[in-house]
C-alpha cells in the first residue's frame, strides 16, 4: 500500500503569503498609477560581489577543463572553504573545520537536522517564529511548545515552564529584527546544559549586527559547544539567495544523552542523503573572504542597515513604534490603535501604496504587528518613508 | 535531552571504499613504478560542455547585475528549466512541467522522498544495490526486503514473495551495468498497480542506453504514472557531478492510498525544506537542452560507452565473463575460479596495477563479482586493458 506521512496532514496551509500577493495585485489593478514598494520581501537586491563573481567565472573555466574539472566533492564541503570559515567566522572560538558542514543553504540544514533526532522530542519555538522551524518539525511528528516574545518581555522569551528536548533560538530574529545579548543567551545556554536540551541556533543574519554586546555565534558563550549547533548562511551575508550555499556547525563536543556524538550522526546523515553543494558556488563562498571580497559583502551590508536605519527615522517620525532595525535587516512596526495586522497592512497598502507582511503570519504573537525589511533600494526606501511621512502623518 | 535517531545505530558502517582506498595506498607505496589505473571510479571525467559552461559564465555576470540578478527561485526549480525537461525528456509521455522537481541532485531526492512516506512502510530493493536506497530506510526505521540479481536471473529480480509497500528499480542498474526490457518493467507496473505498491524508479544512466527495447523512462510503460516516481540525475548525463542538478517527476495521477496525490505532498516537503537548486547550475542544466549543448553531452556520453565497449572486448578476449556495459558505464565482471570479490579485486590490483570495486560491498548477491566503470580516460582504458591480455590470459 503506498501510504504517506500522516504528520503532513496536521500541517495547517499558509495562506499569508497568497492572500499578500492577492491584495497588493488588486491594490495595483485598481491603482495603475501607483508603484508599490514591495517592503515585504525576504530577499536580497543587491547583486553578489565582484570578488564572488570573478571566483565563480574562474570555476566555470575549471569545469570545462578536464585537468582542471572538479567531479563529486566532500559531502561535508571543500577544505579551502570550510578552512576559512573556521579561521574568519570562528576566530578565537575553537572551531575546527571537521565540525563544519557547507550546504546548498540553512533552510536544507534546518530542516534535515531532525533526521539525526529523536521524534518523539518536544521542540520550543518563539512565538513570533520562522515558519519553517515550526512546520519541518510537524513533519517529523514532534510536539512545539511556544514561548511568547512580545513588547513586555522585549520579545525576548521566558525560559519555558515545560522543559522541552530542542530550542530553537534566531538572534537576530527573523521577523522582529531584536536581539539577544551576551548575557541574556548564557542564561540560555546554562539552562541547556542544566537540562539537557539541544539549543538550534541560526545566526543568519550576525553579519548585520552593529552593536557591541550582540553576540555573533552561539560559541562566544560558554559551554555552547556542548549544547548548540549553528546555523548560518550566505544568502543575506553575500546575496546568495539565489546562489545557494549556507553551512551548520556541529561541535566534537556535542553528545547525545547516550553519549554519541551528534557531529558523527549529522556526517552520516549528510554522506548518506546529500553530495556535496555545487563546486563553483563553494569557490564564489570561498572569494567572499578575500580581502576585496570581504570589503564588497560589507559595502552590501552597509547599504541595507543604511535602508533600515532610514526606515526607523522615518517610521518613528511618522508615530510609529518600532523594534529592529539597528542589528538586523527587519523592523518590526506596531499597528496603532490597536489595529490587526491586516488592518495596518491594508492601511499601508492603501494610504502609502507600501507592501508590507502581516505579523500574524509568523504566529499570534505578531498580532498587531507587520515587518518591514530593508532589502529595497535606496531610491524606494527614501520615497516609502516620504510616502509615510506624507500620508500616515499622526 | 537530547535523544537522537536510534535508527541511525542500526546502520552498518561501510569500510568498503575506505579498505578500498587502503589497499590502493599500499600497493601504490610497495610498486612506485606502478601507475594504478582506476576503473573503480563513479565519477566522470570528462569536463562539462561548451555550451553550459557558456550559460555558467553568463549566469555569472547577471549575478553581478542589479537588474538581471536572481535571488530565491522557486523551490520546485525554474520553469525554464521544467519546461525543457518536460518536452525533451518527456517528449510524447505527457508529462507536464509541474510535475518536474529541479533539486541539487538525484542523491538528495531518493533520500528525502521518505520524509513523505509512512515510515512503517516495507521496502524492497534489488541486491546488488546502490547503498543509499538502503540506509536512508535503515535511518527512517523501515523494514527492508531484498531481491536477489543473480546470473541464474540475468540480474533481474523476481517479483517479491512478501508484498513491499515501496520498491526501488534501478535501470540501467548500478553496479551490474544491465538493464530491463519495456516486457520485464511492464510486469513491474502491472505489479505494483495490482498490489498497490509505490515504485521508485532510479533512471540516473538512461542517457547511456543504446538498445531499442530498454525504456529510457518508466512512464513509457502504461500505468506507470499512477504507480511511480522517477529520479534523474544531470551527473553522468552531463558530467554535473560537481555542479549539482537533478530532477524528481511526481505524476499528478500517482496517488496514495487515501487519495492524497503525492506529487502536493512533494511540493510540501519541498518548499519547507528546500529553497531551490543555485540558479546558474539551473541554466548550465538548460543549456545541455540547446541543439549545441546536446551535441556536446553526446559526445562524452559516446566517448565513455566507447571505452565500456574497449573494456567488454578486452575483458572477454581474457576469459572474463562480463554483464553491462552495453546501456550504462558499469562493467560487471564475475571472478573467475570462484574466487571472491576481494581476492578478484587484488588479483586485478597486483598483477595488473588496476582499482576496482568489490561486488561484496553492493550487498551478498555481489560476492564474486568486481564492477569496473567506463569512466577514465580512453588512454587509461585502453591501457588496463593490455595489462589485462598480459597477464590475466586464460
Amino acid at each position: 500500500m503506498i501510504k504517506t506521512n500522516a504528520n503532513f496532514s496536521k500541517l495547517t496551509p499558509s495562506y499569508l503569503f497568497s492572500e499578500v500577493a492577492r491584495k497588493i495585485a488588486a491594490f495595483s489593478h485598481d491603482h495603475k498609477d501607483v508603484d508599490v514598494i514591495r517592503m515585504s520581501i525576504g530577499d536580497v537586491t543587491r547583486p553578489i560581489c565582484r570578488a564572488a563573481v570573478d571566483a565563480l567565472h574562474r570555476a566555470a573555466d575549471e569545469q570545462a577543463d578536464a585537468a582542471a574539472f572538479h567531479g563529486y566533492g566532500p559531502e561535508q564541503g571543500y577544505a579551502f572553504l570550510r578552512d576559512k570559515i573556521a579561521a574568519a567566522d570562528y576566530e578565537g572560538l575553537g572551531i575546527t573545520p571537521d565540525e563544519i558542514f557547507i550546504s546548498d543553504g540553512a533552510k536544507s540544514d534546518i530542516g534535515n537536522i531532525g533526521d539525526i533526532l529523536s521524534a518523539d522530542s518536544v521542540v520550543a519555538v518563539t512565538d513570533p517564529v520562522y515558519p519553517v522551524y515550526v512546520d519541518t518539525n510537524i513533519m517529523a511528528g514532534r510536539r512545539i511548545i511556544y514561548l511568547p516574545c512580545t513588547e513586555e518581555n522585549g520579545f525576548l522569551p521566558e525560559l519555558p515552564a515545560e522543559r522541552p528536548d530542542i530550542i530553537y533560538l534566531c538572534y537576530p530574529n527573523n521577523p522582529t529584527g531584536t536581539t539577544m545579548s551576551r548575557s541574556v543567551l548564557q542564561r540560555w545556554v546554562d539552562y541547556a546544559l542544566e537540562s539537557r536540551a539541544l539549543i538550534l541556533f541560526d545566526s543568519a543574519y550576525e553579519v548585520f549586527i552593529t552593536e557591541a554586546d550582540v553576540p555573533h555565534s552561539i560559541y562566544e558563550i560558554d559551554g555552547a559547544k556542548r549544547c548548540a549547533i549553528e546555523f548560518r548562511s550566505f544568502s543575506k551575508t553575500a546575496g546568495f539567495t539565489g546562489m545557494r550555499c549556507g553551512y551548520t556547525v556541529v561541535p566534537r563536543e556535542l553528545k547525545a544523552d547516550d553519549g554519541t556524538p551528534l557531529r558523527d550522526l549529522w556526517l552520516r546523515r549528510q554522506t548518506t542523503k546529500f553530495n556535496g553543494a555545487s563546486y563553483p558556488v563553494q569557490r564564489a563562498a570561498e572569494a567572499i573572504y578575500s580581502p576585496e571580497g570581504n570589503r564588497q559583502v560589507r559595502e552590501a551590508i552597509d547599504y541595507y542597515l543604511g535602508n533600515a536605519a532610514i526606515m526607523l527615522d522615518g517610521l518613528r517620525a511618522a508615530g510609529l513604534e518600532c523594534y529592529g532595525g539597528v542589528n538586523a535587516p527587519y523592523v518590526w512596526v506596531k499597528a496603532p490603535a490597536n489595529m490587526t495586522s491586516w488592518q495596518m497592512f491594508d492601511l499601508l497598502l492603501e494610504r502609502c501604496g507600501i507592501a508590507s507582511t502581516p505579523g500574524i503570519g509568523f504566529g499570534q504573537c505578531g498580532e498587531g504587528y507587520i515587518r518591514l525589511t530593508a532589502f529595497n533600494t535606496r531610491e524606494n526606501t527614501i520615497a516609502a518613508i516620504r510616502r509615510i511621512a506624507t500620508n500616515l502623518k499622526p
